[in-house]
């Protein structure tokens, strides 16, 4: 199972196979693993998205909150939010009931900067993140961890800071309001009020704790154990002095994929006991391979993903060739007996990126019925995904290194609640 | 044993009562510990410096570096080195050998700020630092933990914060040249250049080595892990681009209690791993409690230790009240028999800071012999230490808010090797 996650990290799993409770603690032999390195399923299965909730205590998000979300912005909601990628969240309650009292929050994203292409996964939470900074108006900070990805992938400082610079172009390319938001990279922002934050959560962090949340090892250097404030911290009003001076209590709302959560756990449990409030947070499910949602995603095989570098002939080449899919084996098949949409993944992705309800519902209808053929929902998907890639690709060759450095310079947000 | 060394740390012991062999693995039941945080003598016992350089590892440092100190810098050795209370060394050999072909180096030292009042041993290293920056006319740099201190003993960032300050006031007191002298506290300065240093270093330490090194245990905060790369990397030019820029070659000398040395084992065990020079040590002996170099100095009883802050009245009370004399027990025993100069605390106290060989060899010969009593030396440890404190509280007096803002400004020093 891939990872869609901003910070997909790959890193040896816990020592079991096993599966965190709430408190981090392991339970016995579970079928599914989810931490910030290793998602996989149930042998042959899919993720079971709504024992992962149960298991990591997070809550659904229900059809009355998606309602909710649209009364209070007054716009449609977003695709991901409509088709339940994000799925799931903590005190997501609390932050609409402060905004509609007139409490604004920001939001708090991020990525692990590990190599320079981008796939489609990598671009769910951003593409998310800018609907809700759209929509309610509100300043965003973005992480870019190249500390994490030069101790986790043993690459050089100075070559995480360049992909963090590049993949920041990436990210600048999904649209965000520059008025309103703060990119960093943690090698040139980590000091002063950030660190001191560092060290008042390290503080209140075992290391028993970490292993039993993260499953490291002995083994595993001491960056490894010292990297989980890092990813707390900007969950802090306080660590961005420059933009909430006077605005300590402002609340954080994250916007990530469900294997972070374990991150935002041990951030929640140690807010309170340093003064600060817990973060809120929506969460995703994974975004699938190509092979299926029981695939795994390999780094090493191209052929597993969309990459926002592809040529229409490379995504045309990968989806008639590579994409799971859920049709009969021959023509007549189809039409007798229509196609399995649950394991279909021309269906997932345009549940991902085909915006028009009616149309998806119509692909769906028929596709399921026999009357479409794979190769023209196929078709379908390829016209979407080239024309999310060719708009990406034209938008990312628009953003300049000054962009960049303007993203990234240390300044008020002036208007950025307006 | 009390700790005379600048950044005295009350910690839990390693977990066995075991030493560590220079490449911190723990040998079989030792009878003395020295780590950062604990110092124990066997059982009634003093330690034992010789086993000591063997166990680490380290160099004894002889006559003929201190007469070569002498002849290069061309001024009598300070009262530490003819006295040996700098015993041991690392590579000191290789800084003089530097030093005479014309390459300078630059003076690392440091201190955790626990506390408003220093005692006389923490002064030690400060007073050998300066004599050496006086010496060899070469730049320093001041780390002060308040990290560190936070982190260990609990403090507020804010308390720790102030404390460094107070204790940079000290420092500053003991005469440092501003022009050629640096000084920071690690929540004002950690970041950019220091903190990527931090993270090439933690890259390199497994968890299972500090456990080695440090003794911590499961139930120890991960702040605790992190902070060992913290205390490191001031030994690398490139942590102080301000001072060093261009200059990523200078070796660095760190004048240290030997009970720092396994902070900087790891240092020296990580530096060619990521293309740095190892630093060299020079290293003292502690400073001996007043009940005895076999007591223990307790941060709890002020009657074990000289402050910088006690009054002459109070100087000769804790003198001839606790210090634990070799004489004999009446005046006709020790007109027959002589003092015991090997467990005379006054004596102890004139070698490390009555500067007149002469007279010292006088007063340790009398004593000896009989013609001196317990009281008379005692008196001459009284004024010694009382001009001491009282020279010492003076200069601190004159050492305005103003002075330790410009010691702590990050600068260039622009004539630091002249």
């Amino acid at each position: 199972m891939p990872s869609s996650n901003p910070r997909a990290r790959h890193f040896p799993p816990p020592m079991s196979s096993t599966s965190l409770s709430p408190e981090g603690e392991e339970v016995a032999e579970e079928e599914q693993v989810v931490t910030p390195w290793e998602v996989s399923a149930k042998q042959g299965g899919k993720i079971d998205y709504g024992k992962l909730i149960d298991q990591f205590g997070c809550q659904r998000l229900d059809q009355s909150l998606i309602d909710r979300v649209q009364r209070l912005t007054n716009r449609h909601p977003h695709v991901f939010l409509r088709r339940g990628v994000f799925f799931a969240h903590r005190d997501f309650t609390d932050i609409l009931d402060a905004y509609e009292r007139g409490d604004k929050f920001y939001l708090y994203t991020g990525r692990g900067p590990s190599s320079e292409a981008l796939h489609l996964g990598h671009l769910v939470p951003f593409m998310f993140t800018k609907y809700l900074q759209d929509a309610f108006k509100v300043p965003l900070v973005i992480q870019l961890t190249d500390d994490e990805k030069c101790m986790w992938k043993n690459l050089s400082v100075e070559e995480s800071q360049r992909l963090a610079r590049e993949n920041a172009k990436d990210l600048i390319a999904c649209g965000f309001d520059i008025s309103r938001t703060f990119i960093f990279c943690d090698f040139d922002y980590v000091g002063g009020a950030f660190y001191k934050n560092m060290v008042r959560v390290a503080k209140c962090v075992t290391y028993n704790k970490v292993v039993g949340i993260f499953g490291f090892t002995g083994e595993d250097h001491i960056g490894k154990v010292s990297f989980p404030p890092v990813q707390a911290v900007p969950s802090f009003p306080s660590s961005f002095p420059h933009l909430f001076s006077g605005r300590e209590n402002l609340r954080c709302l994250i916007p990530c994929a469900i294997d972070q959560d374990p991150y935002f756990r041990m951030t929640r449990d140690v807010a309170p006991r340093i003064g600060y409030s817990k973060p809120s947070l929506i969460e995703s499910t994974f975004f699938p391979a190509l092979q299926g949602e029981t695939g795994k995603m390999s780094a090493s095989d191209p052929n597993s993903a969309i990459y926002v570098t592809d040529t229409a002939k490379v995504i045309k080449n990968k989806i008639n060739k590579y994409a799971f899919s859920g049709g009969q084996d021959t023509t007549e098949k189809q039409r007798k007996f229509g196609a399995n949409l649950e394991v279909d993944i021309p269906i997932k992705y345009l549940e991902f990126f085909l915006d028009d309800d009616a149309e998806l519902e119509q692909i769906r209808r028929e596709y399921g019925a026999g009357h479409l053929l794979t190769g023209e929902v196929k078709r379908r998907v390829i016209e979407v995904l080239t024309e999310l890639v060719e708009r990406h690709r034209r938008a990312r060759a628009a953003v300049t290194d000054e962009m960049v450095d303007a993203f990234m310079a240390v300044r008020p947000l002036p208007n950025m609640f307006s």
